[in-house]
């Protein structure tokens, strides 16, 4: 197999470090026990969609909740401009109150968000998310509006002006989001920029999974995966033969193994970061998207690979130590204490 | 000063334990440093009324948010509910998200909230509660549709049957509201059940200060306030000359006094009660709420004074201990762990 030329990781005159695009969410936080996930029969652990009508029922069933901003790319980005990169996101909300609670939250950040908000059609998107006494997260997503992210969203002047393009998995599901998704890895590509891809969801995988391949073939520079996602890329039964697999196929792979820490394989090189020791963990949603932020920070600002890894598990272990996707301590500060001036 | 005669403690045959009426309030929590506080001219620990245009210019200085249901009656029914009492809440929401929001997270703890939604209008309100490092919580409240609860809200049924009437001091500040209180106030005392005042905020105290006096001695059973407050009624510089004051006016007044504990005095009874130790105060927001939760809890279930102070001390440090303003943790078994079978 040929690897196709790769543009520079660092071109010039870029005005962001990172362009995030996904699905815009706002996460309904619940705390629930498995008693609750059986009787509804939802799959622990793993990220399902759902229609209007099951969202209504499911939040009927459910106890109280929080509101907080989430979507995979939108945590990354969230996260990684708390720690100091300059980003912009993509993503489509409805001009309603979870919608503007989705932009306010990003914009505070100092993250660009322009993308315009639909003044009509299905409401902001919304994933309730059922945490267990044992940390773990069970998700149900309704798209909403989402599914209208389509490629006249994508400002080609945004993906030529940000080093990196990080994209999701999960925009694999609505299909105007996957042209959206195309158009947005092309022209990267075409302006001499690296295409970030993260898996998202070993279901989301298995639903994709001839096209995931063919798009890290063709487009990926980085991709992020947890064990679980690249051995259901590969259909492989340990994580050792997706490792080898996926070596070869992108530039750099940053595969994540919750406690077991984080292997980054970049053609010849090949580090094995350990975690980031946590006090207790409350709650792993989140965990993925706060890592691919410290990486992702750590590769556009000169990191070696390794301290690049090291930054991103410190930034998981911030996530998992409390309820919520988004980072609530001053990562910028916690990655500084550990790994020395960022 | 005669006291008008009283009626009993538990009429018969009740349905609900307490139903409270109040401001149906989606909290907005924020963490934000003191200069902010300064800079936006907000004044600290206290709850201040502002307008739409000012909400979207603070909602927009603002950090990253999280979205609560909140609302200070609001929150001791929900915390009432969650130890095991029978309640009913009354209050406005708008037919709009976040109104969704508040009418899903108390419903989900058992409430009977049948208040219809307002197809029109302003929005659901929102409360803007800004965390400082010292856990002390400065909140800016935009009323929204709040304002529009009336007299047509109040359902008399639902006042004879429950045990006892809560109303929070804020109900004041909208016109129609307070004339909603008023005719939830005179129901209860002619179908023979008590009516409890919340005093809300030293500045509630002082908009509203002669109406509040009258109205504790007319029509208030159970007065809960905390030292400000009390001081602030009485326009004293002592807590006790307040205590003072109060004793005689009202059946029953609890008064809380932060990590000083509370004073229970009832005629000639007069109870003095330590505050439940907290491992790290992180957010004082709905301390007042919660400690009224407990007695309340405790007043209806046969608790003698004192043990209902120390049931209301117990729920105010669960809520103290995490940010937001209801409780995270069971309060019912929080509370039997220390008082014994409730």
């Amino acid at each position: 197999m040929s690897l196709r030329p790769r543009a520079p990781t660092h071109a010039a005159d870029s005005r962001y470090d990172v362009v995030g695009i996904g699905n815009a969410i706002v996460d309904v936080l619940v705390r629930a026990d498995d008693s609750f996930l059986t009787e509804h029969g939802l799959t622990k652990g793993a990220m399902t969609l759902i229609d209007a009508a099951r969202a209504e029922q499911l939040y009927a069933a459910m106890g109280p909740a929080r509101e907080c901003s989430g979507g995979s790319a939108a945590n990354t980005i969230a996260a990684l401009a708390s720690i100091g990169a300059a980003c912009a996101f993509i993503g489509k909300v409805r001009d309603d109150q979870l919608g503007q609670v989705f932009a306010h939250d990003i914009r505070a950040l100092g993250v660009a968000f322009d993308t315009a908000p639909a003044p009509l059609g299905a409401p902001t998107a919304r994933c309730l998310i059922f945490v267990t006494p044992d940390a773990q997260r069970t998700m149900q997503t309704y798209l909403g509006v989402s599914v209208d992210l389509g490629p006249e969203d994508i400002e080609l002047k945004l993906i030529a002006d940000s080093k990196i393009t990080y994209l999701e998995g999960y925009l694999w599901d609505p299909p105007a989001a996957k042209e959206a998704f195309r158009k947005a890895a092309r022209a990267a590509n075409a302006a001499g920029r690296l295409v970030a891809l993260s898996l998202s969801d070993p279901f989301c995988v298995e639903r994709h999974r001839a096209e995931f391949r063919a798009l890290v073939e063709r487009h990926v520079d980085l991709l992020f995966a947890n064990e679980e996602e690249i051995k259901s890329l590969y259909q492989v039964a340990t994580f050792d033969e997706a490792l080898q697999k996926v070596r070869g196929h992108c530039r750099v792979a940053a595969l994540t193994r919750s406690a077991k820490g984080a292997v980054v394989v970049a053609g010849d090189e090949v580090h094995v970061i350990d975690a980031q020791p946590v006090g207790r963990v409350v709650d792993t949603t989140g965990a993925g998207d706060a890592f691919a932020a410290g990486f992702l920070y750590g590769f556009t600002h000169d990191f070696d690979l390794a301290r690049a890894a090291r930054a991103g598990a410190i930034a998981a272990a911030e996530v998992i130590g409390h309820v919520g996707a988004r980072p609530e301590a001053p990562l910028k500060s916690l990655i500084a204490d550990r790994l020395g001036a960022i």
